[in-house]
């Protein structure tokens, strides 16, 4: 984890956006900018500062975990910020996460021992940053990649007929969490038959029986990255749907696959999964984007979908998930993490 | 679940406020008024209207678990809510979970389409509502409490010298899950030694040791309602400072819930768990407040610490957690949930 080489990168957009410093609050920006994992705290970063400040609870952490960072410990409310803001001037902060209460609270604040200081939104700057991944941050990803395809192999073995969705979604929780996932990074998704044809279902008491598409959406959690991935099982013998609806969402995600290339749009792939499925006349069937970036967050930029114009770059990990859902009869997606390298995609 | 009660003392609040419609976000004051459990959704309340605006993923749910509510499907972005504002003239939302951006968003689209309406920032209208549990929902949080307490008598059964932490913690959390656990409210805390010297360490690859303080902070969810209880368990026979701070514990937790009482402030029940400790020169090493509310959140109002003004009223339930936190040696926290009925305290 390279700080000062993000922190330069982060300055860099601040000089741009004639910003004099940024306040971070949002969990993943701040582990990406800092190593800081406890749940609450601040980054101030300006040219010259990079403070953390928490309070009496992660201090100790703090100075374990955020080497690079002048720590403060936070006692009243905002005074620690009083005393480092020192000539700001203009202040940044994440208006994608904090609330409208912070923000408010923080400008009357400001007000009365800051008068000048103006609090400036920005939108995803340090997201933005993490969009193009560090080999470091890849070999994470993989491992979590591929402990959940140990995962699906489990599943696979241990599903049999009778057994509740709810039991199935447990069991492949406590494989991944036994194997040294951190956490799920979402609620497991495991729907059969008909609750497979709603693309987030939840977990129920219903039976898997034979026969039908059983959607299993799973991802792990190592060193704080997330992986994000799909299978559509089926305990013996399925239906001629199943094989046809199946067949059409693998061959959509293979026309994925190979529409990604450098500087490609994520609309423009979206597009080559879509055709697939549209010249099958599961066009209307298909009812959500084709994927989104993965890293500390289990959704974050690129997105692929309709209309997007997101562009994929060399070293951005995100995830190709074509589906068709069919009312009353279930659902079939197939989603995969991969990484852009060398103009191309690989699954990760 | 009464909605049509719940409803109705939301709109004397709005009435009060003389606010037209309050836009409802916030998961668990969405649960509450209307049973609607999806990720995802709107609640719109006027003194005419219920109208709950979702996305196609959660319309089916939609109309299972919120009946009271005239249900309409979320296209573009705003233009549901565009169709049902009608004539309101001052339309309230939560500023406390809304992002700025958000809020920001909506002001902006309004200001082209409703140019009149106005947006009325509210701190916890919803959260107020929350507070006086009615019968149902002490009985839900009485089984998460009851599933609590057999975590505990299972950790320790099976804790033994040489486990770590984070085994421990995963054993207590499958437990939990087991048995009928949604979820688990907050990540499971489970700190050995010098480890428990911090209230919210996180568990580690440390093994514990026969004779040192192990501090488990556990909840159990049940129908959306949490429980959060704590206890400092010890293999083998503790040492002295242990039985010292622990039999001080215990005193505080006896102390506070005895000060219980209708009407008393939250900082008065805190001050006399606080006398006990101070008194056996331990003050400056119960470094949190006493307590919190706990229903749908894991952490909701009312707040018992320090200064609290929070009455307390016959219906709340809230957590009583006294610790005394030992750098180098460790600590002793001892936390239950409550009910106040009948102008007393009870342990649910």
């Amino acid at each position: 984890m390279n700080i000062q080489d993000r922190l330069s990168r982060l300055r860099r957009e601040l000089k741009r956006k004639n910003v004099g410093a940024m306040l971070v609050a949002q969990p993943e920006n701040r582990y990406y900018l800092s190593g800081f994992s406890g749940s609450d705290g601040y980054l101030f970063v300006s040219q010259r500062e990079a403070v953390l400040a928490t309070d009496f609870r992660y201090i100790e952490q703090a100075k374990i975990e955020a080497p690079d960072y002048r720590l403060v410990q936070i006692k009243q409310r905002l005074d620690w910020l009083d005393e480092i803001t020192g000539r700001t001037r203009r202040l940044g902060f994440e208006e994608g996460f904090v609330t409208f209460a912070w923000q408010r609270h923080l400008a009357e604040a400001l007000k009365k021992t800051r008068p000048r200081l103006q609090l400036v939104p920005f939108d995803s700057i340090v997201e933005k940053l993490r969009l193009i991944k560090e080999p470091a941050e890849i070999a994470i990803i993989r491992r979590a990649a591929d402990m959940t395809r140990k995962a699906f192999e489990y599943a696979g073995k241990i599903m049999e007929a009778g057994m509740t969705e709810l039991r199935l979604a447990w069991l492949v929780e406590s494989f991944l969490r036994e194997n040294g996932s951190q956490a799920v990074p979402f609620e497991v998704i495991c729907a059969s038959g008909p609750n497979a044809a709603l693309p987030h279902a939840r977990p129920s008491e219903r039976q898997i029986k034979a026969g039908e598409p059983v959607i299993v959406d799973i991802g792990a959690k190592l060193e704080y990255y997330c992986s994000d991935m799909t299978r559509t099982l089926c305990i013996g013998e399925p239906d001629d749907t199943y094989k046809k609806v199946h067949d059409t969402v693998r061959r959509a995600r293979e026309a994925a696959v190979s529409a990604v290339r450098e500087n490609a749009t994520g609309g423009e792939v979206d597009r080559a999964a879509r055709r697939v499925i549209e010249k099958t006349g599961y066009g209307d069937d298909f009812g959500h984007g084709l994927g989104h970036g993965v890293g500390l967050a289990v959704h974050e930029a690129p997105r692929l979908g309709p209309g997007s114009r997101d562009r994929l770059k060399n070293g951005m990990v995100f995830t190709i998930e074509p589906g068709i859902y069919l009312t009353a009869w279930g659902g079939v997606r197939i989603e995969d993490d991969v990484l852009l390298e060398n103009g191309k995609a690989s699954v990760i």
